[in-house]
């Protein structure tokens, strides 16, 4: 990562410090992760967020805590993967629901039985892990510079300047760098295309006004924030080339749940002849699920709304009145152009994605 | 008006007190007005806001004002016009831009010269005036009155039981009492056919969140909050049947200018099959503009999206982000069900609204 790209996640080995979100954009603090304990602690308390950044901030921690066990830890190959399966499963518990978070414990958990299997030495299987999970960070950082130049390349084919529009936050804080929607607008802008970026605010939660403007200032790319509402009518005036968000999970139709108010985008564009893409890595999609029919929306808690701060600060709204505060939609295949992944850009065949098909085409070339 | 009903404007003759809508929705306080400086001060300061209501608001302060001019004023009845007229002028200057108010302004303005014309005594005039200020009152409420009913009848007359989704403020708050678009759910409530109101956030200046939701808990009408975002969702829940909204004005072909985000609940309404309602009294239709396009999008100040509060508060957005911060947008005939008017619903004729005929009509027939 060069010094320039905001990081949430600052890494060498023995060492991690994250940048203390909840206090952004006002401070920027990080805080120094010595242990799985530490980091249990900051994402649970969402010093960290972003599923990527959630996953790897964890993997990282327990690689520190590791590092001070290589001199003079006393027990076997056997107990050392003991010692590192159950501090995994102990990181899952401080966000059950991040899918991310969870993966990257399985993988590493197969990394450590495996390394155990064979290891003459605690030291082995502690040099194992210590090494997959530095692998892990590295891994997203070229996942989502791949996205960015991918996305950036494709959209550069289609016009010469363009502005787009984006939604909640996509970039360095929310992965372990360089970001996926975001990463994009980075690439684009590094590449001289760009024009401009707008980004939403994002209700209830703010992650566009406090988070992604925080990163466009940061990076010197011009920005404007708009509310969310004033997107259809921003786009009417035929500033918006594209919108490229994100994405939460990606059904095997190209069919993707991401934060609330993409799908209402995705219904402006349409209606506009502006270009809708997602960004997002390969492993974002679930196969599994034939349509986003299948997702089921998160509902959150009611105190984001009537509250400042995503809950936290003074009362705005009226007292007694019920709410309806989804944390997700799901914007149907069909309003989007294209799906933008580490290995190139998906299309339509005809009016459907073969999601499937590309991932297949990877995998026999590879 | 019934006791029921919340009322940002208490009038009898000799007094006036307007409800403090910088304080809601937490407390609820009324402000004693007893005179067109404190009624001036009051509109600045945004005590009362909302088209209808700040124009009679202005019109009862100075009525009240007159009231006590009724002994011992010692000037003639030329001298008590002028008197009123330079108040009138003054008025205006608290909100200019504000159309109602000028309207009423002018009308008032028209009505006091007519009577000063023939008057033997400044009495004579002054009576005038507070007979004309109390009229625009009394008209105002009956004129929302007919909109709700006109408006609920129709709405009936589509589905047995109704859930509607609105947007900003068009309550008691905006007007002289009942309301245009929450004056139609009132209605719907009042007739028994209203499962569910939906209101959404209304960012940046929450009126939704803060004066909306306020109205709706006060009226004990079953009401949900949302997002402004998260409105396409709920549509494609199949929850809501029809989108009521007030305007800020209605060109001759339908098109309407309302606040901000309107558009988007219209596309999104569409989309769906939603049905899309504008409610609005005769006097928002200006026949003078062929189309929206003629429409001027006013901007206001960025600070409403970087801090809380509209801009009052504590700092929430990145430093040194741009905003575009347009304060309403204009959503055209096409994607306009019906004009929900105090003198019956403007359907289409054919793809067209025939706003003028429905006014030539209506003149022809009184």
């Amino acid at each position: 990562m060069d010094d320039s790209t905001l990081q949430s996640i600052r890494y060498h080995r023995g060492s991690l410090q994250l940048l203390d979100q909840r206090k952004l954009p006002l401070n920027t603090i990080y805080l120094e992760i010595r242990d799985a304990v530490e980091a249990w602690e900051a994402i649970r308390e969402m010093v960290v967020r972003g599923a990527p950044a959630i996953a790897i901030a964890a993997a990282l921690s327990l690689a520190v805590e590791t590092c001070k066990l290589l001199e003079g830890f006393t027990g076997t190959s056997k107990d050392a993967a003991s010692f590192l399966i159950n501090k995994l499963e102990f990181l899952v518990s401080s966000r059950p629901t991040a899918v991310n978070l969870a993966d990257a414990a399985s993988k590493l958990t197969e990394i450590v039985t495996n390394s155990a299997a064979t290891a003459t030495h605690a030291n082995q299987v502690f040099q194992a892990y210590i090494d997959a999970a530095e692998t892990m960070l590295e891994d997203d950082v070229a996942s989502n510079k791949a996205i960015g130049s991918h996305g950036s390349s494709f959209i550069q084919n289609l016009n010469n300047k363009v502005s787009v529009l984006t939604h909640c936050n996509t970039g360095s804080l929310a992965t372990a760098g360089y970001g996926t929607a975001l990463g994009v607008i980075r690439a684009l802008h590094a590449d001289g295309v760009l024009d401009r970026a707008y980004c939403t605010e994002t209700r209830p939660f703010n992650q566009g006004s406090r988070l992604t403007a925080y990163e466009l200032v940061h990076e010197k790319i011009p920005a404007t924030l708009i509310a969310d509402s004033a997107a259809a009518a921003l786009m009417k005036t035929g500033r918006v080339h594209a919108v490229i968000v994100g994405a939460d999970r990606v059904a095997a139709n190209g069919d993707t749940a991401n934060k609330i108010g993409t799908y209402s985008l995705a219904l402006s564009a349409k209606h506009h002849g502006v270009l809708f893409f997602v960004a997002a890595p390969l492993t974002s999609v679930d196969l599994s699920l034939a349509s986003g029919d299948e997702i089921v929306i998160e509902e959150r808690p009611a105190k984001e709304l009537l509250n400042t701060h995503g809950g936290l600060g003074e009362q705005v709204a009226a007292s007694g009145i019920l709410v309806w505060n989804p944390a997700f939609d799901v914007t149907p295949a069909n309003l989007i152009s294209g799906i933008i992944t580490e290995k190139g850009v998906i299309t339509k065949t005809g009016n459907e994605f073969d999601i499937k098909g590309f991932i297949n085409k990877i995998r026999s070339n590879n």
